[in-house]
Formats: C-alpha cells, structure tokens, sequence
C-alpha cells in the first residue's frame, strides 16, 4: 500500500506509527490516562503536535489505534493465542495472552481510559468497537464455535476483570487469580 | 457528631454534601468523566470552587466519596440485596442489586473513570480500597463465609464485567446478560 510509506516529516508512515505508538504507551504508564495529553504524547514521541492532530484527530482515537497495534492481527488457529480450536484449550491460551497484553507497560490504563472516555462517546465507541472488538470477535467466535452471547458475555468477564483487578490493585493480576478466572470461564463451557 | 451540623455557606454539611454528590453524577452522565472538571462540578452545585476544595482535595478523593455515599452502607443480612446468607441465593441478589446501582445515570462512568484513574495514582488506589471495597468485603465475606481469594475474584468479575459491557454498549447490560453472568459465578460457587 503506497500510503504507507507517504513520508511525514521526513518519515515512512508505519514508522511515525512506531514512534508515536511507543510515546502513548510511556506518556500513559508514566502520567497516568488523564495525564498524557496530546501535548505530552507529541513532546515525548518527538513530533509536532499538528503532526499527530493530522493523523490522529483526538486522544480516543490514537489511543484505540496504538490499542489495536499492540493487540495485533486477530488470531488465526495455530497461533502462539489461539493453537486449538477446542475452546477447553483455546480459552486458557487466550485468556493468558490476553493478561499479558493487559500487564504491558501502559497498556492495561490506555485500554481503561478509553474505554471510560467510550461511555460519554459513541463515536469513539464504535471506533472501538470496529477496531478491537470485532475482528477478534469474528475470528475467535468462528474458530470457536461458540455462540454470540455467550461469548460476548466471556468477553466482557475476561477483560472487565483483568482491568478491574489492575485498577484495585495497580498491579496485573497474579497468575493464580488468572488461573481462577480461566476455572470459572472453562465452568461456563459446556 | 457535631461536625455533620457544621455550616458550610450557610448550609449543614450532609446537605451540601448531597447537593453536590447529585451535581457530581449529573456532570459525569452529561459531560463524561473526564468533561467533569470541579470547575464543571462547582458551577453544576451553585458553589464555590474552594468549598468544593475544601472538603475534597480532587476530583478522585470526590468521585470515591460520591460512590460510597451512592452505594450506601455494607449489607446486613435479611436487607435488600443480602437476602440471605446462601450464597447461592445471595450472590443473584448482590449482582442484581449492583448492575442497577451502575446502570443509574452517571455512577457507571463514575465507576470506570476514578478506577482508571487509580492505576496510576496510588493514594487514590488506597482510598478506593478502604471506602469501597474494604466494607463491603468485610461485611458480605463474613456473612457468606467465602474464602478470601475467590471473593476477590468475584468482585472484580462482577464489577469488571458490569462496567466493561457499558463502555462497550454505552449503556447498562441487558437482564438476560445479567442473569448470564450471574450463572457464571454460581457455577464458580461449590
């Protein structure tokens, strides 16, 4: 795709990307999601804050990106977070993915932020929704088999939970409580 | 105790406190947690910025206290949502009970904003453990005799579950999700 590498500033696209993606994560982690602004994120990626305006046009917005990056594609049966289509054996492969993703630097309080921004907008909750739900959603739920509200319900435990322990606690959740949150969803698995 | 009784502009605590927990959800519903400034909050209570100060030294120490007081005391036993000592007759009341107080205008966005906050901010992390969820642990594991670390976990499947579905949805979840995830924890349950 030749939109990848327009240059800004100087620099292919998927780099800027990179860059700003890291500085999100960092400005996150260190000031905290109502902390780093789009003012401090430019200042610590080391661009122009109409440089990030110009390809992210709010704070919603390249943080659910810089979410979806990190995430990365939707799992494909075979995957390090997907290696069976049996869900006794998929689940726990993805529920600890999943928790390891969260314990990352930064990413557990921009995936909280967000999502709390996401409650008093429904733009940025469709954005949301079409970027990280959906594609694990669709590829996940057709690996799986399992049907729709089920597995929305799941959903919501698995994140809600892990993101709510990191709110209490301000520290990702033990693997032993990650083990028990697999127990209880592997119970709700016929 | 007399500190209650004590005016602040004119009016005893308790109801400025009211006036301005009401001013509080109203301008988390309407503005979003973080539109919710104590600019925002002073003016939607009619009063002054430093009273607001005064009495909360943030907007978390605020939102926590504003919580507490929407939540109310921990449940007795043979109350509205300790019905009984069974947990398995006591853990449907207690969910139901909390997906309609998150589903009230404002407290769910509340709820998700002052925990995002705390992930990085570990006073603030303090405060919350000791006003929201110390009391309610205290009361609710002694009355249903549940051990420690599976109580945890059920309280942050419950509350995780319930806030994530509505930074999703933007709105509380449905009963027959409710009802879903009360089935979960029931199988959690011996």
């Amino acid at each position: 795709m030749s939109e990848a590498t327009t240059p800004a500033l100087g620099r292919p696209r998927a780099d800027l990307d990179e860059t700003v993606f890291a500085a999100t994560l960092r400005s996150v982690q260190e000031l905290g999601y109502a902390g780093a602004t789009m003012d401090r994120i430019a200042a610590a990626a080391g661009v122009a804050k109409t440089t990030l305006y110009r390809r992210w046009p709010s704070k919603g917005v390249l943080v659910t990106e810089c979410l979806a990056h990190t995430f990365g594609r939707p799992p494909a049966p075979g995957t390090d977070w997907l290696p069976s289509t049996d869900p006794r054996e998929a689940y726990p492969a993805a529920i600890r993915w999943v928790a390891r993703k969260i314990g990352e630097p930064g990413v557990g309080a921009a995936f909280a932020g967000v999502f709390t921004d996401a409650i008093s907008d429904p733009p940025l909750r469709e954005l949301l929704l079409h970027r990280l739900q959906d594609p694990y959603q669709a590829a996940l739920q057709q690996a799986l088999g399992e049907p729709s509200d089920r597995f929305l319900l799941h959903v919501d435990v698995i994140a809600g939970t892990l993101l709510h322990r990191l709110g209490i606690r301000g520290a990702p959740m033990a693997e032993a409580d990650v083990e028990g949150l697999i127990s209880l969803i592997l119970r709700d698995v016929p």
